[in-house]
């Protein structure tokens, strides 16, 4: 069978209706007015739809998107001539895609699919598939990578659900999506149910771990090393020509990152370095994926350590006043559920008959623990904070001679990383804030600024158009 | 209030009922008989049933255990004079709880209780509790520590539940459990729900980082420096006796475990040389804990990079075979819930548009994963290994310069770790599964056996009494 023209297809999908007019869906607003279609797009935030109003306002597309404050005229909106309805969910996991899904399921008809192209967790959309299903309206789970440079452009996309209902939206997503090196579509069915949303789960933690790993090696060559973000911009771009890093998106991006910069004074001052090392996405749960994939890579018994290394780094730098390891956690799912859990009890009742009991570490903690209920960061008490720094030297030289002749210390070399990370003033995860603003305009905070370091665990304020999307 | 004396909690609790004779609930029952306990014991295995006689045949406390192969008798066994019926739980999380409780049901009555003792998932408790309640009977979610041989001499118990039905059973706890340094009972209602299974599962968590990090510490001193099984047994010693890790345990049994030996044409054999490198209780989810603490502290945003460094090691070594880092979480999930994904595809729509692409890893892995559908693992494609083996050596560089110069590197130093261990022939997870062994009677596969080594990931068969519990 041919593949359809263009025309055909716009036959066929006339009109799209896009929920979230944030950075991804007003990019995809555009995206798909380019293709043809005519556009609807309606925001819960009247600001949001009319920025998107404001950036087509000298657009040639311009007449073909329109905007709306109000749900129930964006859904009327939609023409359903040859099929059903069309939408594109681009919105924050959990409940406000059931928010959404409450306020149109009425107006839904047998036949309309929504494509749900947010981060969600793979089982929440299997529930809404099977709860769309009653009504013969079709669910996909999609992911959409690339970041709202990508939405615009074309993004990769990870489809799953009903077959019969993909098959016949798939010509569109293949005019829409990225092309690969030999011309095809990024996008392929990848499954039933939530294995499209399964799949761009694990590419976000893929994704987590090259951040890190990069961001580490940012971090080695201009604190270690004391090389220049020049220098730096020019290994990056050797390593992203040829070799195994060559074609690697994540290092592209990098360069024009380290080369960002505006005069002051006559001298250059790097972008990046207005970005404040903290990670906060994570820890205030506006992006669910990486630690879902944490969670499976436990629940399915998979070794994924570099993607959880990278993880726990990421989670601590957005919030390092708090961090501690293993007790912290009672502490944090005791306030999360009221148990009012006593810390000094579970120290005390651990120092007999069972196995972690270790009278030297119990002894070194207890009086910390019970001199003050609530406490918080076991790791700044003096006492500790002595024996971490007298121990520190003696791990660091186990680890080194462990490298060096081949032995096995992943948990060991792990807590050195811990503990170094854990008191750090200036971060990888400086280098990465970077990135997740430039592909994904995630927002961040600057150094130095009152209210913002120290600050809050809330996505930053700043977001700077590195290289602007419309370009 | 002065505590009661211990005939008046006899008088309250004259008899216990417990379910599950394996080797924590026979260790139990001798315990509670002990104290002056009636016990009736009941296992769904008969076997277990039968062991348990027979382990009391000669014991002074015989004529006060009785065992039951069926349960109608068991439940009426327990008498009910001064308050409801007291029954303790000690059986695999997860269904088997369930099945017994629907089992008994009927025959529970108000203001009896059960403490569960097993190591269950806190929402599964927090779910029974809710059942049980509406029959007024409670549910207290109990961890149990220090492995059978504590639970024979007096475990740490951390029980969680409702206030008055634990202060009822308080009194006989506190009897029964461990005692610190000053005396005190290792027992201390840990919180409301499920509050108590939480404690436990961090607890185990802490108990896995401990775990690996003391096997990573006896790999080092015996394949890196060739020390011995005495000397490593005389320094692990004097470490235990003095400085930070005085009266810990896990150091305490290994001494007697790197010591036990027996004869074999004069020269020494240690028993720890007959355990393979194999740790399979997370595999075959038989434990749940270590892994459920992971899930934890990526859904609480805790960082906790010790105990997911020990976990996956653990991981990693009960299924060398088909360990695969983030694609493999595609194809397990794929299979556990047939859906069918083709990797080709999900590798080739991650070549454009997206955050992750890279063309020249692309580019090794495609055709190798094209050319074989549902292969397991890439790292042993021969191109792969080449590369893997070409990189080891400058990833050995970076980690040893970065660590000796305090650089961050927790995910590179991760994958360096990884990289070792899922090729790894003899790791220090024998160290770990010859100390399960010893405090939890887990049993081990030994290496060289055929059907054993290579085996399936399941409990190993061998058991030695390194320390025997009625000693």
């Amino acid at each position: 069978m041919p593949s359809p023209t263009k025309e055909e297809i716009l036959h066929q999908w006339p009109c799209i209706g896009i929920v979230g007019a944030g950075s991804m869906g007003s990019q995809m607003a555009v995206a798909f007015a380019e293709i043809g279609l005519h556009v609807s797009i309606w925001d819960v935030n009247e600001q949001n739809v009319d920025s998107v109003a404001e950036l087509v306002r000298t657009n040639s597309v311009k007449g073909q998107i329109s905007t709306f404050h109000e749900i129930d005229p964006f859904v009327e909106s939609v023409q359903k001539e040859n099929s059903g309805k069309l939408f594109l969910f681009s919105i924050s996991h959990g409940d406000p895609a059931d928010s959404v899904l409450g306020m149109i399921k009425e107006k839904l008809g047998k036949g309309d699919i929504i494509l749900d192209g947010g981060n969600e967790h793979y089982r929440r959309t299997q529930r809404r598939q099977k709860e769309c299903a009653k009504l013969g309206v079709h669910w996909i789970g999609m992911g959409v990578s690339g970041g709202y440079q990508a939405a615009r452009r074309g993004p990769s996309l990870s489809p799953g659900g009903d077959a019969g209902a993909l098959e016949k939206v798939m010509p569109l997503l293949r005019l829409y999506a990225a092309k690969d090196l030999h011309g095809k579509p990024c996008v392929t069915r990848i499954g039933p149910d939530g294995a499209g949303h399964y799949v761009k789960m694990v590419h976000n933690s893929i994704e987590g771990g090259m951040l890190s790993a990069l961001a580490e090696a940012w971090s080695f060559l201009t604190q270690g090393l004391g090389l220049n973000y020049e220098d730096i911009a020019n290994i990056f771009e050797r390593w992203n020509t040829s070799g195994e890093l060559h074609g690697n998106y994540l290092l592209e991006i990098a360069v024009d990152m380290l080369r960002t910069k505006k005069s002051v004074n006559g001298k250059p001052h790097y972008i990046l370095d207005e970005v404040l090392d903290k990670v906060v996405q994570d820890d205030d749960d506006t992006e669910g994926t990486p630690h879902w994939a944490i969670e499976e890579s436990a629940a399915r018994h998979v070794s994924s350590p570099t993607l959880a290394a990278a993880h726990y780094l990421r989670v601590a730098s957005g919030n390092r006043a708090e961090r501690l390891e293993g007790l912290e956690l009672i502490q944090r799912a005791s306030d999360d559920e009221n148990w009012d859990i006593d810390l000094t009890e579970c120290l005390r009742i651990w120092r007999g008959g069972c196995i972690i009991r270790s009278d030297g570490i119990a002894d070194l903690i207890e009086p910390i623990v019970s001199s003050k209920k609530g406490w918080s960061n076991l790791k700044h008490a003096p006492q500790i904070a002595r024996e971490l720094s007298r121990t520190y030297n003696p791990l660091k030289t186990i680890v080194l001679k462990g490298v060096l002749h081949d032995q096995y210390l992943p948990a060991i070399s792990a807590t050195l990383e811990y503990l170094k990370y854990v008191h750090g003033t200036r971060l990888p995860t400086q280098f990465m804030e970077g990135q997740m603003d430039f592909f994904g305009s995630h927002g961040y905070n600057k150094p130095g600024v009152p209210g913002e370091d120290p600050g809050p665990v809330a996505k930053g304020p700043h977001h700077y158009e590195w290289r602007p999307a419309d370009a």
